[in-house]
């Protein structure tokens, strides 16, 4: 790996964010991330945070037009409430803070007290819990479903209706219409390693696949030989589909998880539009690469989102984060 | 491997650019990916290509403020003159076509037929190679240094003055003066497999890591046991300041080999922070990410790269790809 030691990652990765993106206020000691001219008078906060290894989610996605704050954890690991309540302190305007939570034991508890820490220091939470992973409920780190793909959707046109000015119960109500409408399936081609395990952290032979597997290698609904491409995209999106049948164009999220070539994404992109073509599904966006990533797991996810005219609105508005950027 | 079978990854590929990217001309058949409005009317127009395996390098590059086409190769091997000579008659709009060669054989060789060819058909052309690897000179693919992290610098920058409206001349004169001023200096810590081979083009065992690697997994200058992130970032630039002390302040490209995490790659880049802050060398931009991959290798390079008040303008000038976008 390359790294220093196992205990220093987070902070040295931080220590590399504040050097690479002067337009970010990264606070290494307590470990949080916000946009430079934040607070933004008028404007609702948006505020995630979760485990580290899932990057460029969330501190890649703090800047205009998506989270104006986040607080990562250790690796694999919920950060804690301190975190969250300093965070939401220097980001709040008057108008509120909506916390994205993945839907994660850990991360639930910590978010839910963070809330009511900040809410006696006289700031308005709201919190949307993303839950999208269709493949198993009740999980390694979970009650329900957990939460992967969704959230870049959710933080993205959470975050553009934010900064158009709406009030936290609309930015909050258009959060939960993403993650209502958004599902998501991922297969791994090989065990992520930690840095402090300093190897895998499950076993998956060669040749095999992990169909269902969560963000942090949380086992999934089946391990089969190895699959094409195309076979992978048709058992993917039949478990979409199949959960929620789109009555709307969709946006599609097809994420890496970190060590799959980019030369495969885009072949299994053209693979997720031949199904999606094979069954009328309209998709009005494709996003396609590594962001809500496990660490060095190789292997894929997709994600769809039913997006009306509103939510496309907001997803073609302008964003400007380190790791998403497009529009003014 | 997320592929169906090797003979189809180039293709398949392609057809998902298509499908996630509508601002892009991508003729799956003949292996050419083209801005949508080109020939864009008094621009010099700007053509890359290599060996596919490096991606976002060179399709994820194409766009306004970058490359006008791109011409994939198979995995690891160069295009063909076909290909050029098509994109170039693609995109000259009677200002001249600028190829951006990397220096290895097949590309050289190729890229200068194509040349040749398109000048028969009344196509002005320039070219410019790029040899930023200061690893080693003369190594599997290469006579003379390799080319590498630079090749981002060129095609931004060059492409910032094509967009301008500068003459080829000029866009070659800034594309020489970005080659003479950028050094670059890789390291993998685990091989990289091909879809052709299915499994590692080199031995790299566990807990090793090869100093001075190519972008192929050609050899570099020492094998050695695992170091930290800070040795590393030591080592790397030792060589590329030793190679070119800086007189200007420089960009700084944290590129990752493919597979290693970006909380690693950020880690990292503060550690090149710190190194660069220790000799006194002035930062000016830092970009981290997979930008100039070796499919599924571990590992990371740093390049460096002089910029002037013109060249540091131009890198900051908007740029709409796939892979790197910002500005308007």
């Amino acid at each position: 790996m390359l790294i220093n030691v196992p205990e220093t990652v987070v902070a040295d990765a931080l220590r590399g964010m504040a050097a690479a993106h002067p337009e970010l206020v990264v606070d290494v000691e307590n470990r949080v991330v916000v946009r430079r001219d934040a607070p933004v008078a008028g404007k609702v906060a948006l505020l995630s945070g979760g485990g580290s290894g899932h990057e460029p989610l969330h501190g890649g996605f703090v800047g205009p037009g998506m989270l104006d704050a986040a607080c990562p954890g250790e690796v694999f690991t919920s950060p804690v409430p301190d975190q969250m309540v300093r965070a939401a302190a220097a980001v709040d305007s008057g108008r509120g803070v909506l916390f994205v939570v993945k839907n994660y034991t850990g991360d639930v508890l910590n978010f839910r007290m963070a809330a009511e820490l900040a809410e006696d220091e006289g700031v308005q939470v709201a919190t949307v819990l993303v839950d999208d992973d269709v493949a198993v409920t009740d999980s390694t780190f979970t009650a329900g479903r957990r939460g992967t793909g969704a959230t870049l959707f959710v933080e993205k046109i959470a975050g553009a209706a934010a900064e158009e000015g709406m009030p936290l119960e609309r930015v909050e109500a258009l959060a939960r219409q993403v993650v209502a409408g958004s599902r998501s399936f991922g297969v791994a081609l090989s065990a992520c390693s930690t840095p402090a395990k300093g190897g895998p952290t499950f076993e998956l032979p060669d040749g095999q696949l992990e169909l269902g597997v969560g963000i942090h290698g949380e086992p999934g609904r089946e391990r089969r030989g190895m699959m094409t491409s195309r076979e992978i995209a048709e058992v993917a999106l039949e478990a979409v589909l199949e959960d929620l049948p789109p009555r709307l164009p969709v946006l599609v999220l097809v994420n890496g998880a970190g060590a799959t070539p980019l030369l495969e994404l885009y072949g299994f992109a053209a693979e997720v539009h031949r199904v999606l073509d094979e069954r009328r599904v309209p998709v009005a966006r494709t996003l396609v690469g590594n962001y809500v990533t496990s660490l060095d797991m190789a292997g894929c996810s997709v994600t769809l989102c039913q997006a009306d005219e509103e939510l496309l609105r907001l997803w073609d508005a302008p964003v400007q984060t380190a790791g998403l950027r497009w529009g003014r």
